[in-house]
């Protein structure tokens, strides 16, 4: 039932070159973590390759810089580029109906580019601009002067509100939230006033945001998620946030307001920043660390725990709190030494 | 305004026998934690009922192995079952209606089974199969290809993304997202670069999925929740993961990638997995439990804290913590007795 | 393109007086904490106006106690009153449609108010009452029996399941969930059986509540938010808990079954309550605090920490924990003496 498919073939498609049996066939790809019987799996490096001759794979994709294996090799320039590829081949995606469907709701004064598809139930309200080449998937929401650029997908039922800019090439998962007002009240003779919220939401080109995501609008001026971001499931971005470019945010977590980060900042799983926190380059948040109100996390560190520490100082503390029973123990030891050297020495006097 | 039951019709209903007085009345049902007025309260134990007893209920619904009490008793052979039955009885559950409406959007070489109801606006693309007996509520997207076995319920707003298979009885909250694209990317020449996932979404039989939830495709093969596992609001599944049956997982729990867990596992709220974790049969992790990678967690243990410790050791550990200022100070205390036996020495020699 | 308006202008629209040159222009407002060039910014207290002055802004919006300034003072009688009056003056808010759209789908029995607007694939189910002046987006769902009181904003794809009832002017954001059932089974027989949810939510006026949130409905009875209480995007009320009037609640705050909270509760992110907890009136739970099951915080304290402690006694561990490793070099130092001194002694006797 399943394909067999020769690496002479697939070698053609990716422009890779044999090392080992040409006739070699495989059914799948595979992943270097989860790799099925018959498949071509993907391994980058000597000790992945290593990793792959022992499985269950038939071949094995790899860098210019492998050149032998057990296995049948295909060797290619970008191996990450060639295996995209070849899922793609051996997994081909449904392709959107393009055209607007006729139970949409396009408001007036609603720009729309070319070759885009326009999903059941969609609903683009006024003053919207939709570029070339995007899809809207079925019951997504789009509001009031919205812009999205060309070649975004924006998966079913998400929410944009007003005057949200989306770049090109972005990806919105389903029932996300983009543009909500922030979380901002005064207290005020005995009740929480609501601040209105009349800024927006800026996603730059290429960033990609996981399912049941929030992205708050600004109070004033913008939220802004710099180019090649890419955001999981169930992130919550407060309002006046600014993300740089190409960051990484894990699922759970929260960044609050007006707290900026700079490039290559990746932040892991269930991380807390607090408002007004500056992020340089090239940081690395640890799962489930912790920032409070207008720290300065500097270039390139690592930080761990919560509060967050430098990487060696909250490994250092870890480590101690392990060590408390013992310590305790060889207290409780000293302190009869001391007792017993006491009574030794009034016995002398 | 409250209807009067008498307890003579409720035993009929749940095939119980009254202890006491048969013209007892009662207005309503109640759990244990939330008594109400002349309400029948079920009570699992003898402190439970002896904590009915005390209360401003009327008269308590137990087990065979209770057989007498100040109150009047509704013994049955199965408390659960009879409560849940009296539940239905008091609170009857509003009737989906059978048929599709007209404004669904049912796609090419859709299969539908007898007896289902089909809300408005739910959007159903190509080639999926709905069996007998589904409902499918008010705005739902089943994208294509997608299989929902007999007796499922799928709430409003939720997403279901192509390929996904959900098996018999599943019910799945409002805007729950099931299928989407794992967080997955390779970093290449200074940009995250999408893996494309061609796997997909496996739910296997009687799973309930509360609302807000999200369940990733795997990046190849499928992400697995086994038979009659349980999932709170607000809970991240990622790609690839394998749960077991009969797991619990509480609200904001998240599992990361390919970690797979046995059965009867229970995750308490905002527990923290992070990937390629191997978890045995009936472990219990306890709220805010944190895992670091490729850990094995053994079978039947508790597990706490943040990283996740053996339960022994995480309260001893958790209990050194707060012993610290005491030992600071018998430190002290200990230090300034060395000083002076050192001063005594000194005079002595 | 920006315009430029005279304060003279703005003083007449929020009754204010100019201390300064009157025909001083500004052409937006600032929040303190982003300042944008030519702007009228919002400080509230001497130090945030020394703040304003040293700041790009054109003029500084203040309350009657500041009387002079380097820079013109716009001086009124409530500046955060008049604050959001210039909101909404330089930033005018989408006014919704009003009627009700052709694609809506209006169930039997619902009772519609007067200058309502229901956007276009609106389900609203039999027995519904909307009051006058709400608002109800697109491709929000509302259940059986429903009663969403005047004034109400109900924001797209909201679900709202049967019975719930919704108060004077609360707002809830895009895709938030509100009287889903509750996370309740009963492991009986090897496996879980769910606990039928027959209780409904009841969200009192002027609640607002974020993007993504879900509230669940009581097993039976209800679950209450009181009035003005405030909920960010991605938060968890589990059954029948009972929030207090005025509670702040930040994302990612998990409140589990049955806890009450009295007034003005502030709930900082990620706080996770367990079940049965009771929070008296003005606690404050900092972010990332943990509550175990059946606690009872008491009246206006500051609880930190997991497990949550009071504010000083959790600072005091915090602060040990860091001095770990100084304890562990002074108790080797100690020790290296002690085993000084019984040689000394030694050699004495």
């Amino acid at each position: 039932m399943l394909m067999q498919i020769s690496l002479f073939e697939l070698a053609k498609l990716v422009d890779g070159t044999i090392i080992g049996d040409e006739n070699t066939t495989v059914t799948t790809l595979s992943p270097l973590d989860d790799i099925a019987h018959d498949s071509l799996v993907f391994a980058d490096g000597l000790a992945h390759v290593k990793q792959a001759e022992t499985s269950v794979a038939n071949a094995i994709l790899v860098g210019k810089e492998i050149t032998s294996s057990t296995k049948t090799l295909l060797q290619v320039t970008n191996p990450v580029n060639a295996f995209i590829k070849l899922l793609q081949y051996f997994y081909p995606a449904y392709k959107p109906t393009i055209g607007i469907h006729p139970t949409a709701h396009i408001g007036k004064n609603v720009t729309l580019g070319e070759n885009i598809s326009i999903a059941p139930n969609v609903v683009i309200e006024s003053g919207s601009i939709i570029e070339d080449n995007c899809v809207i998937k079925a019951n997504a929401y789009i509001g009031h002067d919205v812009v999205i650029k060309s070649g975004s997908i924006i998966h079913p039922n998400v929410v944009i509100y007003d005057l949200t800019q989306i770049g090109h090439n972005v990806i919105i998962h389903a029932s996300s939230v983009i543009g909500s007002d922030g979380f901002g009240y005064k207290f005020d003779n005995g009740q929480h006033i609501k601040i209105p919220h009349v800024g927006r939401v800026i996603i730059e080109d290429n960033v990609e945001i996981g399912a049941n995501t929030v992205i708050d609008r600004a109070t004033i001026g913008a939220t802004v998620i710099g180019k090649g971001t890419k955001i999981d499931n169930l992130v919550q971005i407060a309002h006046s946030v600014k993300l740089g470019q190409n960051n990484i945010l894990c699922a759970f977590t929260g960044i609050a307001g007006s707290t900026t980060s700079g490039n290559n900042v990746i932040f892991a799983a269930n991380v807390g920043v607090s408002d007004h926190v500056r992020i340089d380059d090239g940081v690395i948040l640890g799962a489930r660390a912790g920032v409070p109100p207008k720290k300065h996390l500097k270039n390139g560190n690592i930080y761990l725990g919560s509060p967050a520490r430098p990487k060696d100082k909250a490994i250092e503390l870890e480590l101690s709190a392990t060590r408390i029973p013992i310590m305790r123990r060889n207290l409780q030891a000293l302190s009869a030494k001391v007792t017993q050297l006491e009574k030794q020495l009034e016995s002398i006097t």
